[in-house]
């Protein structure tokens, strides 16, 4: 087979490739980040880049112009190589993926709520409701009794007798290698050793076994795998703190923006082995910046909890995740067994293990299980709703007697995909937006005080609910003809211009079109849709919930007002909504501190009903009926009526 | 470093080692086997080779005699490779290794004795105090129903339910290789698989999932690992039965014949690694083989029961034996967890457990527990000795309501270590003889009917029995001067002589001689007053000894009354003695059938008190008492006094 060179710029990375293979694999067997939000389909016209030298192949593909192909732009995953290459990457064109700053991720933690299932500190009782502080791994400080004449029990034996008396623990298995040399271990340390005891199912382990006094150096990781971003915590296992949190893009992004597409490029020869790389390669990352951070080695990193959707974790594990997107859905499993966290090449200590929140469904993942830990839903007395607004869409419904979930396939709309100007809420985007009714004069503010590069989900919401404040746009989700010159006929029918291209970061136009609108008025509709099926399905009114927790970064930014305004969410009280944050991320930290979350998250798994709206008649007209803004039914929104 | 080729003749087998290296290390190397019952301590003196070419730097050694070094004999262990050598070995000096033959192999195992706590075979139900047949690993055929529109159970969960609903058994555990490409083999089997189901400490492990229908194909292996021998059986654990047994000799023997000298060999670089290969693959031998004759496929083997002394299980699974013999003797465990079988290289299905029977103390081990189990020892109403007739001598004494143990060190004379002619009971021993008290023909049977080449330990007994009976030796165990050819000075004083060189295999006279005796009077007397001290400790009579259960080989071809002659075996009507062969397999093979057996052997072994004979104060009295023929206290013996 022949071989070609292929140079990417401005990275100056080369890499060979064979014949006919495309510039997208070629940048992924690079190592170089090219946005390709379809995973490599031809469609979303994201991986745009420039053929310096050399010669490609490339489909015809109706997402370039006739001008920019003149440019020599093409389609990375259309392009074929078909000789030694040398290709530009537009800054456009680039997926970033570094981690997010710290001010980022602070803004995705809660920061004004106080979760009510917190775990109790180490040292204190808990209060009602609260969990017990008992981390899946301890270290346990043990100085044994040698053996004598008249009392000969064996080594092993011995040990186990320690940690009975010590903590009241009746340990149940430990690993050859901890056996080996235990005889060694013993008496050179003088009898005194340090014993890590984690919890599987329902025994505890003896993990490993160290000379002396480490019992003050026993750490854990928390995980919220997400499809876009992936969030790590390294807690102290001994006094329940955080010690810091990180978040950086995941780098399965490469290979597709949502999680349809990544299951599609699992089908690829290595693709389930590339995706299962990119996640932990982002996870270890973290691990060794916030262990490295806080003097921490990574050998004393005992045990990680994952929460993440059905797919991620599936990718995390590398179990193929085909028959997710089959009919009739249905994942290989929601209930992980607790493995060592070796087994995913997670770099804790080697004998460390891994705890993986369980899911409900293909679609309602251990992601949406740890946030109704975190939000204390489960034990609500009222109705209470959650949600979590991203491609999924995850919704729950219920209070301390019942459960309800459903996925709502809102799409990536809300992350800045499928739209022409979208981005993630990053640095460079559009994430408030004030519209004045009169003059339609425009004032924005974008993240990190830059130029701005385009828009987020938060940015896009403030700009219908403006554009409807202004009667620029009709209630279907026209742009009205008007006569101003921020309305404009574009390629794809009219559009707003919400930045002109010499305020812009990369010199174009920011724009919002008809199709933009079409497309976020359907992603809202489906989560609102979601929302009011569920209630339906229940037979309850929705206007009785007491409290709308909000998961995710999305909150970060949002106007209350105008997500309702569009009709994203329902026409509550505002004193009912609940910013959570990262709600998946909190539920890991409380299970990882606490055994007793971690049978609750069992539990509350087992108990939410999963309601597929695909299967469910009369969600089409609930559906059509909230593809309005902000409803078909205005007597639901009140508040907007007048 | 220098190194020089050593060739080993006839085996023609040549190594290359480094200078100074001893012969028996070379051999070693070369896969050549040389006896070296002392481990290499130039104490022993049975390997010698002929220096046929080459250069050794010999360590004096009182071993070989004047004539011996100018043949160019040196011992293996004391010879330090000094140039490229040409080596022969002379066949008194090889270590024969080879399994054992079918009639020896049958031989050892009990013929005559029901054993009172057999399994029920599959599908009886159990009579009282009978094992429950419930193997330690079943195979499950399982059709699941395909997952619809409104069941939507994972895959795992659904295999989980339909094993549940199957076997009434909740599984807890599966291994990410299970679960990985569950769902393409869950719809490309279209939903009839097998599941392989193994019990771990307290709950049941999904090993290995199938297409279709291999329910039928299950078999486990039992196994006794002896410090001579090892045995195996291959057991269909569909119905309970036996398919083959197969026996072998420990290749372990080549570093050290009895326990002690493989614990100081372990301490060497790479000791502990060559112990560990040298059992295996003797086990794997044994497996691959009994799978071959049964056209079993090694993949279906999934359960491996292992009995075996403290020191072989330290050794099987490579944990450092070396405080079994530093005071106060313990071993670094007693209770084995569950491992997989591949964990020790055992050549089973790669997801196959081990379970090893648990011990009780440094030099009482699971193969005594096992013994305690299949004899049924451990609930009988009346009082009953079990005794194994080894180099360690193990004894356990008591009913349902207590359990004691000791191990008499009788050293390995009674298994043709340590004694001027003696040899294993296999091909050429002379194990029985009668001598005619009057003219003192001697007349004897040598296994396998060929010429002598040795004496085993039955022949011993006879030898002792029959010279005391015609007068040759006295009560103390000394030769009498007597004026006939058979008896004669020899190097080490008088011998009797039991077969000429014309007679023999080796050209050589077969004898016994004063020290021989004294040796084995004091592996009698061990052994006997091991068991007068137990009855001693707990204020019984032995001679209420109800039942008086003989394991190992050892009792195959014992003369009852001999070994009463000399005081070996305490003087009880005949009919209490039971030989029980191989018990430790027995109990093996009762623990892969039945989970009960299990959990009973669990309780026996934390049950059984030890006692340590060594720090027993009255011990010694008792010994000494026993070092005469039968005993100094003849009104124990009253069917010998008369």
């Amino acid at each position: 087979m022949e071989k070609f060179k292929v140079t990417f710029y401005p990275d100056n990375k080369t890499v060979e490739v064979e014949k006919d293979k495309t510039v997208l694999s070629a940048a992924i067997s690079a190592g170089v980040y090219i946005n390709s939000s379809c995973g490599g389909d031809g469609v979303c016209g994201r991986c745009k880049v420039i053929l310096k030298k050399g010669e490609v192949f490339s489909q015809s593909s109706g997402r370039l112009t006739q001008e920019e192909r003149k440019r020599g732009i093409h389609l990375a995953c259309a392009a074929q190589v078909q000789s030694d290459l040398e290709i530009e990457i537009p800054a456009d064109s680039r997926l970033s993926l570094e981690g997010l700053t710290q001010e980022e991720v602070n803004a995705r933690m809660k920061k004004d709520y106080t979760e009510p299932e917190e775990v109790e500190p180490a040292g204190k009782s808990p209060s009602e409701g609260e969990f017990v502080f008992a981390p899946l791994s301890r270290k346990v400080y043990l100085e044994l009794p040698a053996p004598a004449a008249d009392e000969k029990l064996s080594d092993l034996e011995r040990l186990e007798r320690q940690i009975s008396l010590a903590g009241n623990i009746s340990v149940r298995h430990t690993c050859l290698s901890n056996i080996k040399s235990l005889g060694e271990l013993l008496r050179s340390s003088d009898w005194k050793v340090t014993a890590s005891l984690g919890k599987r199912e329902d025994f505890t382990e003896i993990l490993l076994i160290e000379p002396g006094d480490t019992s003050c150096k026993n750490f854990g990781v928390a995980f919220d795998i997400g499809t876009t971003t992936v969030s790590g915590q390294l807690i102290d296992l001994n006094t329940g703190k955080a010690l810091g949190t990180k978040a950086t893009y995941n780098k399965q992004a490469q290979f597709g923006s949502d999680v349809i597409t990544r299951i599609m490029y699992a089908k690829n020869e290595q693709g389930l082995e590339d995706l299962h790389r990119a996640v932990v390669a982002d996870m270890n990352q973290m691990i060794i910046g916030l262990a490295g951070e806080h003097n921490v080695d990574l050998n004393d990193v005992t045990y990680a909890v994952c929460a993440g959707n059905t797919t991620m974790i599936h990718l995390l594990l590398r179990v193929d995740p085909t028959y997710i997107r089959r009919e009739p859905y249905v994942p290989t499993l929601n209930f992980v067994p607790v493995l060592r966290a070796s087994e995913v090449e997670l770099r804790i200590s080697p004998r460390g293990l891994l705890y993986c929140v369980p899911g409900v469904a293909s679609y309602v993942g251990g992601d949406v299980t740890s946030g109704v830990i975190s939000s204390g839903l489960y034990k609500q007395e009222q109705l209470c709703v959650l949600i979590d607004i991203g491609t999924n869409g995850e919704i729950v419904l219920g209070n301390r007697d019942f459960l309800i979930s459903c996925a709502a396939s809102a799409g990536p709309a809300f992350e800045g995909s499928g739209v022409s100007c979208g981005m993630r809420s990053s640095k460079g985007a559009i994430q408030k937006v004030k519209i004045s009714s009169g003059s339609l004069e425009l004032s924005y503010s974008v993240i990190g005080g830059v130029k701005p590069l385009g828009i987020c989900g938060s940015g896009y919401i403030d700009i219908i609910a403006g554009m409807l404040g202004a009667g620029i746009v009709d209630k279907d989700g026209k742009i009205k003809e008007a006569k101003n010159k921020k309305v404009r006929q574009g390629a794809e029918g009219r559009e707003f211009v919400i930045a002109e291209r010499k305020d812009s970061a990369n010199g174009k136009d920011i724009v919002i079109t008809d199709v933009d609108i079409e497309n976020l008025k359907r992603a809202k509709a489906a989560i609102y849709s979601g929302v009011s099926m569920l209630a339906r399905h229940v037979g309850l009114d929705l206007a009785k919930a007491e409290k709308f927790f909000v998961a995710g970064g999305f909150g970060t930014y949002l106007d209350m007002d105008n997500a309702i305004r569009i009709g994203l969410l329902p026409d509550l009280p505002r004193d009912r909504f609940v910013f959570i944050g990262n709600s998946s991320l909190s539920g890991a930290r409380q299970m990882l501190l606490s055994s007793g979350a971690v049978d609750t998250a069992r539990e509350i798994a087992k108990k939410i009903t999963y309601l597929d709206l695909s299967a469910e008649p009369r969600y089409m007209d609930e559906y059509m009926a909230a593809l309005f803004f902000p409803h078909t039914d205005l007597l639901r929104f009140p508040s907007i009526k007048h």
